[in-house]
Formats: structure tokens, sequence, C-alpha cells
């Protein structure tokens, strides 16, 4: 595949959307075709699958039939998104990917599902295929839960099922993408996102230069 | 747990969820507390999934993604409904349960997914756990899909994404489901469906007072 596949993790108010959204501007202007996409919900029916995911009651069911889900919409939203676009040449933005789902299933429930059967079940949608880069934005938690409260009262739609549980989650949660990576150092950049908007996007840019050469 | 779990499998028109009609009357005239239910389905989270899996275009998502929301409806299906009923010591009759998935995935499809695959998502989803009873009901291919279709034609919501299958599709299925039935004799239990609603009622009734001496 020709084109270029970043993924951008972290915990609840790191930035993400708001750094793809510069970052996917400032690579059209540089000439690129870029897609931007989300997990869950990168697809129309995956928007679908994600709306039972981020809605409701956290505990509507359990923790298997979560990854499932997940890794269903993951399916979908490489066979029918990610990699036509790649195909094409495309470079390829998306708001979160396979390494959410280790951060929040392994780390952030402690453990709850094991890393090798995370493994196994991306195997089954993805085989070896990989981000090309991962960029981590890394913020203290109270900091991003109070940003990302801010956001949620200007949703229409409340998406709050995760970040209503207590606060030792979210702190499994950014110890577990810092751990991811550290195992994946190749593919995965940590950004420290408790900066300004601007600043964070030059250090996006900079890093998206030196990795990719874009 | 002290329930009785049967489940009713078979191809397109051949009168499952009839025949689980009459078997939840007799049962309950019996004084048995009855919970009836379906896959893909049962819960409410799973009506949502089910609406994926059941309408719209055949091609929207590939086998890989369908076998997931399959798996999801199901474990959210046991935890939240089925298990719950059984520790109750209800009977619990499933319209379509794991060998569904099997007939339809590894037979119906021509082997597009491994059986040992799907063989693994069910232990990831039920552990041991399996059906007191299964009742197949077997039938005529070309019968079971003019029945199908003349019900088609009375529904809101039309659930045909797999009746517009071709035929030999449905024969695959037959035989998948035949073959299971094969290799699970001390759960499984062949019946010709190619009758009277009465009829085939009896015979239920016969093979669940045999088997499970209800």
């Amino acid at each position: 595949m020709t084109g270029k596949f970043i993924t951008f993790e972290g915990g609840e108010g790191c930035g993400k959307s708001t750094q793809i959204k510069l970052l996917s501007e400032y690579l059209k202007q540089k000439g690129y075709d870029v897609v931007t996409t989300k997990e869950p919900g990168g697809t129309e029916v995956g928007q679908e699958i994600r709306k039972l995911l981020v809605c409701g009651d956290k505990d509507k069911f359990d923790d298997v039939a979560e990854m499932l889900l997940y890794f269903a919409d993951r399916r979908i939203h490489l066979t029918k998104k990610i990699w036509p676009a790649l195909e094409k040449g495309s470079i390829v933005l998306s708001d979160r990917y396979a390494d959410s789902t280790m951060a929040y299933q392994y780390y952030g429930y402690n453990k709850r599902i094991q890393k090798s059967r995370l493994n196994d079940m991306y195997k089954i949608v993805a085989g070896d295929f990989k981000p090309d880069l991962t960029l981590i934005l890394d913020i203290d938690v109270k900091k991003g839960l109070a940003r990302s409260y801010a956001k949620a009262k200007t949703m229409e739609v409340k998406e709050l099922r995760f970040e209503g549980r207590e606060l030792e989650f979210h702190e499994n949660l950014r110890h577990g993408f810092l751990e991811i990576a550290k195992e994946n150092p190749e593919r995965c950049v940590v950004l420290n996102a408790d900066k300004t908007i601007e600043e964070l996007h030059q250090d996006v840019i900079d890093i998206v230069k030196e990795r990719l050469g874009l």
C-alpha cells in the first residue's frame, strides 16, 4: 500500500481531534490527499456500533462483548475505509486505533482481558498490518478530564460512558499508553500535550517530517 | 445452573418460531417457567446488533466483521439473559444459537471461516457451556424459502439479507446442520419439518420428554 497510516492515541481530553484537524489542513496544503477518521465509528456501519459503545449505562455489556464490538468496528474500518484509502496513496489520520483497545481493555481495566487475547484478536482482523506512525498525546489525567467535560457540555449526544469511570482507571490508561510507546519505539512517539494548541501542532509537524518525511 | 437450555436450528422457513411458541405454551401449561429468545437480537443491545446483521446490503461488511458481531451479540445474550434465566431454574428456548453460526459461516459460505476459529470464538464467549438439547428442523430448501418469502411480505422491516443469497448457499446450509447433528448426537436431534404445524409440535414434545424428561 502506497499511503501512510498515522494514528493519534491518548486519554480523554488530550487534544487528539484538534491536532488531527490541524495536521490534516497542513498536509492538504502541502498537496497530499488526506483522509481523517476515527475509532470506534469510522464508517457508516461503525457509527451504529460506536453508539452502542460510547452511550448509555457503563454496565450494559461486559468486557468480552465490548472487546468483540471494538474489533468488529475495526475490521469494517480497515476493509471499507483505511485499506482502500492507503491503496490509493492517501494519508490516513485516525483518532484512536488498536493501542486504545490495549490501553483501555488491558491497562485501564486492570488486565481484565489478557494481552495475548487482544493480540490474537488484532491478528484476526488486521493480520500483520500496523500504523506507520502513532502519536501518543500525553497529559495529566485531571487536566485531560477537565477538558473532556468542558467539551461534552457542548455536544448533543453525551459521550461520557468512559469519563464516568474512576480516576484510577484513567491513571492506568495513561500508564498503559506510555508502556505501549516503550514497547514499540519504532512506531510510537509520546508528545507532551500540556501545551497550547499551536505549540503541540508544531511538535506534531516536526515528528511527521522526521519519521515519515512528509 | 438448574434450568434447561433448548435451541432450535434450521434453514429459512423451517418453522422454528412457530414451534417455539407452541412448545413454550405447552411447557407453561405444565407449570414450568419459560423464557423464549432468539439470536441475533435476544437482548435490547442485541436488537441493535441484529438490525445491523439482518437488514440492508449483503456486502456491507465482510465475513470476519460479521462473525465478530454475531459473537458479541451471543456474549450479551448469554450474560444478560440466558445464564441469569437458567440460574433461576427457567427453561430457555432460543430461536437459533451457535450451530447457526457454524452452519452459515462455515458450511453455507463454503468454509470462508475455519471451523477451529469459530470454535475458538465460541470458547471466548461461552467457555464450556452448551445447550441441553438442540432441535434441528430439516426441510427441503425450496419449500423453506417459499415459506420464508411468504412470511416476509407481512413484516414491516424486510429481513431478507440471507434469503437473497443463491440456492447453493441454502443447500450448503442444510447440509451443514445435518453434519452438526451427526457430530453431536448427544445434544442434537433432527426433525423432519415438512409436516403440519400440529404434527411437528407433537414430534417436538416427544423429543423434549424423551431427552429432558419435561
